[in-house]
């Protein structure tokens, strides 16, 4: 049997499929019980959660650092909240009713009621709520739980989808693969697997019904495609694929500590986009030269109020820390959009993409940027820091950034406090009428970085999140390459750097292209660092250029596609 | 005291206030009642309103058109409708309630199950049925309704907004202007008052508290200014302003019939754009010298089903016969977005403008597009007809589009239907991608017609509707500008024309530099044409060319604003 899904992880796995059903708990209502029965084992499981998390947490703290630790945090504070523990007392209480009946209706509240709101951050509280609550029904009710941290065996696991918890606690060296009912190329397995570099397929719908435990499983984490008990010589065949995929891996790794240079000599900086401090481990095991995109808003997102200027400063000076003198390129707060805070109320927009985001809402509040503008300054004594504006469409809005970054460094210098002279100031390009006037902007930064994904979207009239017309969202677009080839060659007129921390800049059809466009510095998911490597390691400078001009030349995506796929096919 | 509000329709009016306030009814129950007087009550009002309906509906017949006149029909089948008064009916019956107070019940539960569709066509429908039922109410009430159909004097209307009916029987020879609470630039009242050619001041807020009945009222209707009894001085002053505008619309009557051309003998088009064959008549009166944009939509929007090529054809007929000869562009279905149909469910889309709309839907219900293409085709034999396609953004896409019109043409061949081979086929320049590959796309098209109304919310990113971010949506956006200098450039290098039907193009501060940038065609409302046909007499294209070329060097809207705003000023 087939099933197809989303890949989210590239790799091929092959073993015995673990189902961690994570299956429906029944509960039904008992009455007229025992109401100290039912109050003990509520404590008790209570009890023995608490001590549970209390382990995992250590362990996650120890072994992948205090900020993703906190998760389990948040869970304990749940068991800890009177609000919550104490109403289903409460419940037994008043109703002598069942304590895993009590507790579910608890939390079934407060899960609709975080649900409705419409907050991203509300709803991942409704998460954390679930996960917990079902860790002590799975006690009170005397469920055993699959556990990932002591696995006997080496499997692939098989779940509606990973929690953090799985995915924090599970044996990774027992881990084959991943494959998931729900989630998305960005859902938290798929962004976790990437992390891990374990093979995952994702949105199967039905995986944990169609797959048995001990099921014979092979997949490719790249295609999206499971195959359930194949027979021998596809096994054989995937055996080879597998063996194809491990050594690649491992030549991989010789480019290592090697030069991103073409043949003929022309150096590019390959750098990593990240969302948090700890992705910097990811960074330099794949040995990137610096971060392209460090996206501060998961530092907001991630928070209940406005991160303070200490907080920031922290977080800041890890990165540059981390990276031990390679170049950080810090993009400011970009929120709005798809991207909300809890504890900022937003007006909803019919167009959010179009509407009041990132340096937008910065400019307007100018408390917000400031502090972040402090906490950046101040982080860049401690390494080499690059700031970027993101959502700039007029040379109006980057003077005004720029005025307020002046103000906070004679503020900085009134009170005394130390930062460094050397700080980059670019902006992103990612709104078309900034493509077009990059020749007037390039005057005034230090450097430009093209964001392919806000720009195709832009350029092309297209939301990327569309299903209904995604044939139109494609980064071959020649309007969008014409743009892409027109930054570049305006910012070097006035002696600028161009970077691209969009998904082309990974991507080994586009890596060509922006050679020959002669594109400074490409920022990309870790796990595609070498791979780039290896392709600019291959190809001379002036071969791209030739290539570039053809690529020019052509007047749809397609043929542009259908080129750069013979070109890489051909190889 | 002085007022602000939004300045809908230009022209100093002064004169003295009457307050149609449509105030709120008050209804109050009464319980017990005589049913049969209650139920004698309702049929009489319902009667009256039938027989006011009538003669309303058949005098709008007669001075504005069938069309017109339609909202009255569907006035007289909600009074016609069994669910509709039979529930009045019952309720009486049933709860002995009084009249009014049933009527406003079963009123009420329609209008909420209406306005809670998100959808504008039912929402219209909500619209009509509060002002038919309200009439019906206020005779059963004894309200009486100041009868605007004959006024003994001439008076500045003062209301919380004006109904269609309001409008359509007014007798305008007595109406010198009108204030209204509510409503922006583009509400029933802005959009009648212009097209009456009436001064008008919308989003008043509390007009109708503030204004009496016999008020002296001093307004300017381009800047929305309201003077309530002011002093000597200011209405001496305002006297002469109107002296000034009146003399000046005479002025601009010599200029019909005159050619549309520069001192130094540069012809352009000066065409209008238009929503039914009913606006031909404003297009005649202003000697429009062809259409420049018929937005088809509207014969969907207005209709309960999609309207069959009959219908299309006879509508497309009338026009390309009203404007006798002279050139009509008719764009193409132009549905999504912010525009519905009430008979065609479309999915919710996160950022609608970026979404599935116009050729995008036509691409792929070629049903739909096929029908209107026949019609068009058909239509094609009775003037000069120009068909153009909305939010092309890619070749692909408009060779699609041009292989439809190929197979209706010859579909129509073998059924020995009649069409002309003279039909101009183009597109609207509107998304970035299609402005930036214009080189490209003018090798396949007879004409470009720039649509700058999106053109600047697709490349500054800007939603144009949005407030918190109306700052950034400016006309002079040096990258818009420099889009459209280079659209222009790349039709005319392959002998091609362009228009533009965007706000833009009836635009006093715009006309000059896009006579600079040698713009063939300008496509706006009908009032502007006569003041832009004046405006290009006066100047010479070498002139504006050396003009646009200064413009193009700026590097920001402000500057060319100002530097715009003082060649104005300064003529």
């Amino acid at each position: 049997m087939k099933l197809n899904g989303i890949g989210a992880s590239p790799g091929i796995a092959i073993g015995n499929a673990l189902v961690v059903e994570h299956s429906e708990i029944v509960i039904e209502k008992i009455e007229e019980v025992n109401v100290d029965v039912e109050l003990k084992k509520l404590s008790d499981a209570v009890n023995v959660s608490k001590e549970e998390l209390t382990k995992v947490k250590e362990k996650v703290a120890r072994e992948l650092g205090e900020e993703e630790a906190e998760i389990f945090g948040a869970h304990l504070l749940v068991l800890e909240d009177p609000e919550f523990i104490g109403e289903a007392e409460n419940k037994i209480k008043n109703e002598a009713i069942n304590a895993e009946y009590a507790l579910n209706d608890v939390k079934e509240m407060f899960v609709t009621i975080f649900e409705s709101m419409d907050n991203d951050y509300m709803r991942e509280r409704a998460a954390d709520i679930k996960d917990v609550t079902n860790r002590v029904l799975r006690h009170i009710l005397g469920i055993k739980v699959v556990d990932l941290s002591s696995l006997d065996e080496e499997v692939i696991l098989v779940a509606h989808d990973l929690t953090p918890s799985d995915t924090a606690t599970m044996d990774k060296s027992k881990v084959f693969g991943f494959l998931t009912n729900i989630g998305g190329r960005t859902s938290h397995t798929a962004i976790m697997a990437r992390t891990l570099e374990i093979a995952a397929v994702v949105g199967l719908n039905d995986a944990t019904e169609k797959i048995e435990d001990g099921d014979f499983i092979i997949f490719d984490g790249d295609k999206g495609e499971v195959l359930i008990n194949p027979e021998q010589k596809i096994i054989e065949e995937y055996t080879e694929k597998k063996k194809l995929f491990e050594e690649d891996k491992k030549a991989l790794e010789l480019l290592k500590g090697k030069p991103s240079v073409t043949i003929d000599g022309k150096h590019v900086e390959l750098a990593g986009n990240i969302g948090t401090p700890n992705d910097v481990e990811g960074l330099i095991k794949n040995d990137a030269e610096g971060v392209g995109l460090y996206r501060t808003e998961f530092l907001y997102m991630d928070s209940d109020e406005f991160p303070n200027e200490e907080v920031q400063y922290e977080a800041y000076k890890a990165v540059l820390e981390g990276m031990n003198g390679k170049p950080i390129v810090i993009r400011t707060l970009d929120i709005g959009g798809d991207k909300k805070l809890s504890y900022f109320e937003m007006e909803e927009e019919m167009n959010p993409f179009l509407g009041y985001r990132a340096i937008r809402l910065c400019l307007d509040k100018t408390d917000i940027f400031k502090t972040q503008l402090r906490a950046l300054f101040r982080s860049s004594v401690h390494g080499k820091l690059r700031i970027m504006f993101p959502m700039i469409s007029s040379l109006e809005e980057l003077l005004s950034a720029k005025e307020v970054c002046e103000e906070v460094k004679s503020e900085l210098k009134s009170e005394g406090i130390a930062y460094s002279n050397d700080v980059e100031i670019g902006m992103m390009i990612e709104i078309p009428s900034a493509a077009i006037i990059s020749d007037v902007l390039a005057k005034h930064v230090d450097f430009f970085s093209i964001g392919t994904n806000d720009l195709i979207q832009y350029t092309c009239a297209v939301d990327r999140m569309n299903q209904k017309i995604s044939n139109l969202y494609n980064q071959f677009n020649p309007a969008v390459l014409r743009l892409i080839n027109m930054v570049i060659k305006n910012a070097h007129k006035e002696g600028k750097w161009v970077g691209m921390c969009g998904e082309s800049a990974g991507d080994q059809k586009m890596i060509p292209i922006l050679l020959g466009f002669g594109l400074d510095e490409f920022s990309m998911s870790p796990i595609s660092i070498l791979r780039a490597r290896r392709l600019i390691n291959s190809v001379k400078e002036s071969d791209m250029k030739i290539l570039a001009e053809k690529v020019l030349s052509m007047s749809t995506a397609k043929e542009i596609e259908k080129y750069m796929n013979e070109f890489i096919n051909n190889r």
